[in-house]
């Protein structure tokens, strides 16, 4: 199962210590430097839009099957797809972001906690109502 | 860039023309079947609670730069990362979903729109707040 490099993030985080633990603390802009042969393919990104940023976490540790939340020894252990750690078989981020410019293959955007460098592998449209929980009829 | 299959989607679906287009009209339920190795990191989670099921495409149409919103002819060609188009570079799904069931490394869940055999990469928690657009301050 492979995947391809679609772009690469530029951020204030340097380490993984820098970075912020969720997007939503994320104050700090970054910006996602698109490869060439997939600019055309942001056609239709605007400023103002949410976007979904799909990154590898190329620094994240060895997969495990039980973490802390949050990296915090004082919370009790719990299952590895029960959090967001990045130690995961397949270490994929999600950040939803907020565009805030698109400008010849770099978008400028609000949310991401990714460090510098990090690869992204998809951009995705937010979608609402098909990205909230539903209510159960 | 590498992925590892964490688990196979058994769902009503065999073909992705009988697939529903996203979760939200998914009303059938589906299953995941999770690897033997895995199933220790779903402890925690529970019957109730939102899931993002990351899957990978694997029966995918090739890349294309600029797609047909929802794969309709008469909507106008727009940039592949401003659609949820499955012919990605990365040919990751991205679903959120209700889980209904946790048995034995089966997760039954709602609104997951794969065809049967899908490989699931991973699984995260829904977060409130961090997986909902903020209001600008």
């Amino acid at each position: 199962l492979r995947l391809e490099k679609i772009g690469t993030v530029r951020s204030p985080w340097r380490r993984r210590e820098q970075a912020p633990r969720q997007g939503a603390e994320a104050g700090a802009t970054a910006v996602i430097e698109i490869e060439p042969v997939w600019r055309e393919a942001l056609e239709g990104i605007e400023p103002g839009r949410h976007l979904w940023v799909v990154c590898y976490l190329h620094q994240a540790d060895e997969p495990r099957l039980r973490v802390h939340p949050r990296g915090d020894p004082s919370r009790p252990l719990t299952g590895l797809f029960n959090t967001r750690s990045p130690a995961r078989p397949s270490p994929l981020g999600l950040c939803l972001v907020e565009v805030l410019a698109v400008e010849e293959g770099r978008l400028t955007v609000r949310g991401l906690d990714a460090i510098d460098g990090t690869p992204v592998v998809d951009l995705k449209p937010y979608l609402p109502g098909v990205d909230q929980p539903r209510r159960t009829p």
